[in-house]
């Protein structure tokens, strides 16, 4: 099967406050280079935060699906208009615009709520069998959409340097896999897949590439053959 | 040679008002796979517009140096503050914030003038015989600091679909070489190499990819060994 039409959810555009651009882009990249068709989103909310990337500094205001077009070159369409039956598998870039805007898990861990769109459209894919891939934060929010569907025990990546997020992970339900930035993990009976990208501290950009790389492939590999 | 430092001229966060960030990206991402170390920058002023990446219109005020940082993940630089002596090689990936903060070329064409702080710094750079390299759009700005040298006849490439920057480019001293977006362009004489990128309208994200890193190899093969 080729020509896949996948969904790929922006969170924002920079990796303090929104979508991890390099994880996003490279998730784009290895679509193409499968021949399969990214379908940008974002939800059309406010950001939980701006953050000056040099300062670390915030204030002020800006529009996460306004951000995210920034990523997608202005091809991008709002998150909630989506279902699940437009796509045949869904992919998540990471960065806190993840845990700060598409949900609630970078101020409250393993007590976060989930924005309800974002939610909605990973349940019905997850539902239809159709393949989910994470990278870098992003399975925080997988693990948090899983126990809101009480699915447990789904097998996901955050690195092996952040022991309090892995914590967490696992008080969410899930299982934590250890994984190098170059390669992913595959949950085969969830139909999940996941790569830590920069939930190391230093990856190379190298790496970050193959591992998100990997971890498109391995989404892709999962699509139900027509 | 290996371990070239390699400077990256950022013009923001977006290609309708900064940088483009594919193009950036994948210039990153062929400096790592080369072993050279990429030293973002980016001029500490105001951007000429901030334009909204879904319905084009502009308005607000950011900093290109700040939006910049979005891309660069923080490890960036005031482009005043770098010289010459402490790179290899200088790259400029394109994007309209090439033509509109570093440059005023998207609204003056060929009588554009040129951020007072790119020019030195790329004028130094030549001096030294010093490759440069330039995606998309940044050709323009080339042309435009290498007229305020003096130095005429500069082989360049502006994609082959919008003639009108091309007229531009040769009515700056420069010389327009067909290119397609897989593909980069030497001028050995001049030490420069460029490559069309996002001037075409719809190349695949994975030829931007080529050709942007083929423009960084051909850069990082003029380097002076040793």
């Amino acid at each position: 099967m080729a020509n896949e039409r996948v969904g790929v959810v922006l969170a924002g555009c920079g990796h303090f406050d929104g979508a991890e651009i390099r994880e996003a882009i490279f998730a784009l990249l290895a679509l193409d280079e499968h021949h399969a068709h990214a379908v940008c989103m974002a939800p059309n909310i406010e950001q939980m935060h701006v953050v000056d990337h040099i300062t670390g500094q915030t204030g002020g205001a800006r529009n996460v699906l306004t951000e995210s077009a920034r990523v997608a070159r202005g091809d991008i369409r709002d998150l909630a208009s989506v279902q699940a039956d437009e796509l045949d598998a869904l992919i998540f870039p990471g960065g806190f615009g993840v845990a700060k805007n598409l949900c609630d898990f970078a101020v409250k861990g393993a007590d976060c709520t989930v924005n309800p769109e974002v939610s909605r459209l990973v349940r019905e894919m997850y539902a239809a069998g159709k393949p989910l891939g994470f990278a870098c934060i992003a399975p925080a929010l997988a693990a948090a959409i899983f126990r809101e569907a009480g699915v447990k025990g789904v097998q996901l990546t955050l690195g092996d340097e952040d022991k309090g997020a892995a914590r967490a992970l696992e008080a969410l339900g899930a299982v934590h896999l250890s994984c190098p930035a170059t390669e992913a993990r595959v949950d085969a009976a969830h139909r999940v897949v996941s790569t830590p990208a920069y939930m190391y501290s230093t990856p190379r950009i190298s790496e970050v590439r193959r591992g998100v790389s990997e971890m498109v492939g391995r989404v892709l590999g999962l699509v139900k053959k027509g």
